[in-house]
């Protein structure tokens, strides 16, 4: 025994366990077991903000479930299978999270923190079946709880098992939020006709109903394109074993590792058609994420017009009202700082780098295996998180209590110059240029400009010069 | 007359033409007028490398002649309307790339495009019709080209239509020729079973046309992947007009104009359900990009495997023979460099940092506006077209030549140590793990290692390790 | 022979030249040869705007006729090497640029275009030698033009010549000419207090001259940044010959062709202290383009802000007056939309995209090559060059005629609630609060709200609130 | 009073306090304050694992205790100035970190973090002068803790300070550790002579320690590109309060803090020269970040280059013998999979990642405010870290302890057809390609083949071929 003490330096009791390398003092309260410990010796890189997301351990949990499931059917002793499955979804449950140190930077096909599930299953299985932990038996992480599996095609299966399920749990809904209070205030602006800017300049007026519609169908599209990606993210790898054969698997198992693990969450899950490419490639996850990159693009574009259309109060554009969370400054009041707007804009530039992470990653495969696994899950799940945490924040704490300032809009709207456009038809383009160029130079506004060159009256102007009927086509 | 001279320096001759600026010098053989004269003079950045696509300003032609036509329909004097129809079909058809002198950066609503589009139709329907280029009589670049329409909502028509076109006629038939190579070679290959790779470290065997079968399924989601983002690509943001109302539109405008356009390109545009998304956002080309960096992504994953299974003659991995297209070494027979991976990676990168570029300027609309259209539309253009090109130029110069070093395969195959799980069933992990580790500490092959150990007999031996039915669940 | 005309169906005459895999027809009045033309043939990828730039050949014209005189002074014929020299001098001056067809996708080391400016120089030199062109006498393209060279330490020679004189001649003296004219602004501003803006939120005040000074640094630190990767950029490849050893060259000649090539250029060009690190990693270049990169966030940043504070000219910020330098629209004065902000901003983008693409072509070389090397310096003078040229765009159509909206800027200065900061030390935060609360909520200015409330004196009011003295520490 | 219950559902003791916004609810046992909780209550954006990276909150320490310095200078109480600059000196000693929840995700001028600091620091300094905690009395979170700041020039302070700190303390010292060990083994393998490899073909030779000579270049350069980015990182925005103007400081504050930072942590910080640049822009870290995107570049060549010469152990290259660390398989001996090659390779595509993030941040900040700080800092925070951890890891777990394969490297050497390239100048070249061809048609080795040829004998081929005479130039 190259490790003898049971009680560490500090303070710490622990057990002996063994791998093929030989053995190693575990700490006594904690259900991994040798090749969980000496991953941590050997990866000692970026420490605990950089652990394996729980999401991929809870979608072992499942995982695992499922095979144990299935490996019942083909012969597994139904008292181990039993235990493993129980054991499994503690694991699913989030019950066990404390047992899973080992950080993203570790070997590239997750084999590390497919053992500390395994390794974790079985002892859990052990003490629910009496036996002593570490002991391997009755249940042992590899030939029972890994059995017809490899990390070459489980952690890829729970890759696209937490993929989905984050999708779904978090990014999707919380779109789906946002897309609505959205709506809603679309609905609510619809009769507000307000000043369109193009190239940041003022230009002929739409509703500001109309301008937040346009961010309604980002939303929309945002959700469409998540969606999108998704049928190839719901194919699995299980059943392909160590390199897409399924060596050591039985004919079905795969289908029905995927039909169980559908069943239990809920969600169309089915065999990859093809096991080589997905455990050679992850192309999957790279479309996924370029979906979220776009995603990311129409967040930034959303979050940007609404904190530029509010700002001020004096001195910015001025024509909405965002909601007042936190002290924007002891002094001066009306200086609300669109802090939501920030945090979505932030959230938007990292997925966007995720998502260059997640490319690069994708890109260097070779062979039958891609080592960028927990890489690139890590940063899937981070930015479909990230979105998802941040439409919920900005649309709760920000767009349901944006309001119109509608004396800034119309003033605004009516000392615009480009209402002129309507005078064309009446008097004339070169009439029309005048009046508009008049006002410009001495800063006056249009009907009084067009009624002191004497090209029309007052009510001529107020007849002719409707906002509400430049919005839509005639 | 601010210009005078009709001979230049130069010893061209021009033509006087005048903008609301005032007057310029175009050069009299060309049908551009005075405000693509000024873009050049305000935007020297890049040279003639730098031009906007002319797939760009062949989809102007397009959309131009389907304006006209429902112009036509709407009112607009037959005799121009033709003219217009006429120059825009030779416009479409490169008849006039000459004429289109401008860079990608330019303004960001390609403004200065639209309207050198304007002035050549212009110009050459005034010709048509036996008037004076210059004159803007009887055919108007403003009123009667660009009649309905802004730049604002005909630049991304183009764009849309550029993309689709570039989709249908380059990449996808590129990928679908590559599909149908790397398909033929995993039929062909398929009964030759070889060691596979996992972590670059020898593992456990499959068939070449296993491993091809991965490509494949690779190319063939990648067609996917694109297809699938082309419903939102097919959207045409015609009848916007300036921010999406559809001011100085008639009502049906919108819908006649993306018909038309279907009918002309055989694709199936509509026109965009939310006009304001569709000028303030490009959202539908990020995601477009997303395709094409997951076709890149695959494209890597691809063309490394390939170079690196051909890497030798001697040194290598061997496994493949590459075709020999140029001298590689003036010295060293068999010295194939494979030249074709090497620009399809180079190509792959190329389309990844394009994606970087197309994501930073669609996030960074304002308003009414993305005024990052032309760079955008020109770096998913060139990703099409990289990828499309290379696709044929890596399957007609590459993956058709193809041939498999069967005796190299089988040297490996049957020297790897990995076989010995073959006999775990037979004499027992321990016995089979002794018999790697001798095999692996002398240099020995198993055969020999395992009847010197005295575990099992050559027959044996024969009877339990073969490959071939390691290839598949049982 | 395969290939026999040599006058071609298209009428265009031919000779025969032959590589080593056989003859071709080579257009009659190109200087190039067999395997240029084998190259076009082999790689239609992207079409002309895709051809190597043209930065690049220049730099090997440099490279081989410092080479020429080197293998000169070691031995090679004096009148083959003047002749090699002549015409080298020809390529370098930009005469022979039609003589290099080939695009950047092809081999990744560059092979095809070394040679295709091996067989340029040979043929050139045979003509001055009055020889046949195509004979390969008596100026060989590999025995002496390319004496003591391999295309993997030329290329990467003559990417760091073409990338350094790239940077010297357009992009530091583009950045210069922006920031002498930033400086002039942020001096003629120098007195003009206007109100800050943080969070896009009124904030308290600086001067415009302040504001500016901010972009003048970022310029000066654009310089500085790109002046610090240039150290590893001067190290040449030259004399690495295949694999990095200087197999097949002379003892010194690597020092004396960096010399040469330092006394031609008038810059400081050394040979690399390690020529494995310089044929197998291009990380001098990608370090070169995150300079540039950083480059291109400061520029966004500049043209971002110049947009937005010349956005208007009524519904805008309006704190600046841009230059019109083309017809924004035919209907509204004023509406100067801020074309060259939004050239110099795509530009920012692409430059962005191009550092990613560089940045995995970089990350991608293998053993004793990388060969990326096409595509990572087509991005690195893509981005040299937009950047150099935007600059020198940007400020002569747009910085330097820049004026200052004063009356705006005083008025929105006065509205500004922030100044009752400057009350805190005379009436209380308490006071001050309400005094800003109550002109907020009444819409009123501070002056006229302080007074109403009977806490201060207009005299008062005017001696405490100064704009001025808050520009700075005490 | 909103909150009035000091006994939570969770049986957690509270304390009340207030902000402008009223009061709040905050853990008894925790020094933050309302404003702190107020941000957890709208932010809630990514979870535990997003929180502010504690290496800021130590920087702002550092930044506190030096403020409290300066401030005592200029008269602040020094009672109070010494209980905060006991409480600032423990959380820059970590003692604090529980009090720290807020995540990077909040408003994106880090302005909820740094008042988390000056609560903390407030309240542990009133209760070591034996205050009631939440009373801001005598000890002040703004009037004292941040007095002469902002959270616009100390946020951004604080980034420099916590980004010199991780660089000098983790990423120069892991890259010089990588760096000795890889000298260390070039010195080891430099008479071992091998294959070259060129477009990963079989090329001519060199030693193993010339090409590890090349990782040495890399290693030493990365080194160099960090140091050559950090004079800016050095420059501090303190002094420039909100707007850079420095309102409200004091002159010299700005410098006296510069030079206590300094002091305190023996790096040579200074003021920024220009305080609008400094808080309006970060270009300091894209610099940064670009030089750590190079470091990753380099990175991802050195241990894709290692597990590829380690691969095997029959069916790869098997040039290197990597340490085997960890099971690879529980049935392949010699199966060593090149783990920590995996582990830094992962990390360097998340640097990659991580660097775009932090451009897009960079490049969009508005007028006098860059408002990505939060995000900017994670991002270089984390690839410094992960760089520098990765780089000790991959240090000890494998560069140490890599072994030459001398056998396999000897025969593939010897095997090496391109060794033909010495026969050249003593039998002419095509002799020598004849021997090559047929050596290469038939499978045979050099030697034999010449020899069969009948073209030299024995002796001749061993007095000629000498590849260690091919090492270098003559």
């Amino acid at each position: 025994l190259k490790v003898r003490p049971t009680l560490g330096r500090d303070r710490q009791t622990y057990r002996i366990e063994a791998d093929t390398f030989g053995e190693l003092r575990v700490p006594a309260d904690k259900y991994y077991g040798a090749q969980t410990v000496r991953s941590t010796m050997n990866f000692k890189i970026g420490g605990p903000s950089e652990r394996m997301p729980i999401q991929v351990i809870k979608a072992f949990g499942i995982l695992k479930r499922a095979a144990a499931e299935v490996n019942k059917d083909y012969g597994l002793d139904p008292r181990l299978a039993d235990a493993i499955i129980q054991a499994a979804d503690e694991v699913a449950a989030g019950k066990l999270d404390d047992h899973f140190p080992l950080v993203v930077w570790q070997t590239g096909s997750g084999t590390q923190s497919n053992m500390n599930v395994n390794e974790v299953i079985s002892n859990r299985a052990i003490e629910i079946l009496g036996g002593k932990l570490g002991s391997k038996d009755p249940v042992h992480p590899n030939d029972h709880v890994n059995k017809s599996q490899s990390s070459n095609d489980t952690f890829p299966t729970a890759m696209h098992i937490a993929a989905a399920k984050e999708v779904h749990e978090v990014l999707l809904p919380g779109l789906q939020h946002l897309h609505d209070a959205l709506q809603a205030k679309a609905v609510e602006f619809k009769d507000i006709i307000k000043i369109g800017r193009t190239h940041t300049q003022d230009a002929v007026p739409l509703s500001l109903g109309q301008e937040f519609s346009g961010y309604v169908q980002q939303v929309k599209y945002s959700m469409e394109r998540v969606r999108s990606a998704m049928p190839r993210v719901y194919e699995l790898a299980a059943g392909g074993t160590a390199v897409g054969t399924g060596l050591n698997t039985r004919i079905g198992f795969a289908e029905k590792v995927a039909a169980t693990v559908a069943s239990l969450t809920g969600l169309p899950f089915v065999t990859a058609p093809n096991k080589f490419e997905a455990l050679a490639a992850h192309d999957a996850l790279v479309e996924l994420s370029g979906a979220l990159n776009t995603v990311a693009v129409s967040m930034m574009k959303i979050a940007n017009d609404i904190r530029f259309l509010g700002s001020g109060p004096r001195s910015g554009l001025g024509e909405l009202c965002l909601p007042e969370n936190e002290p924007g400054s002891s002094i001066m009041p009306g200086k609300v700082n669109p802090t939501q707007c920030e945090a979505m804009t932030m959230v938007a530039a990292q997925v966007m780098g995720n998502n260059v992470a997640v490319t690069i990653g994708g890109s260097n495969g070779h062979f039958e295996l891609n080592v960028f696994k927990p890489m690139m899950i890590k940063n899937v799940l981070n930015s479909a998180r990230l979105l998802g945490d941040a439409s919920v924040s900005f649309t709760d704490n920000c767009v349901v209590g944006i309001e119109a300032n509608i004396d800034r809009i119309n003033k605004l709207m009516n000392e615009s110059l480009m209402l002129v456009t309507a005078l064309n038809p009446h008097i004339g383009y070169d009439k029309a240029a005048k009046i508009a160029k008049t006002a410009h130079k001495e800063g006056g506004n249009l009907k009084e400009t067009a009624i002191k060159l004497g090209y029309l009256t007052a009510e001529e102007f107020d007849a002719w010069v409707k906002p509400h009927e430049m919005l839509g086509p005639k």
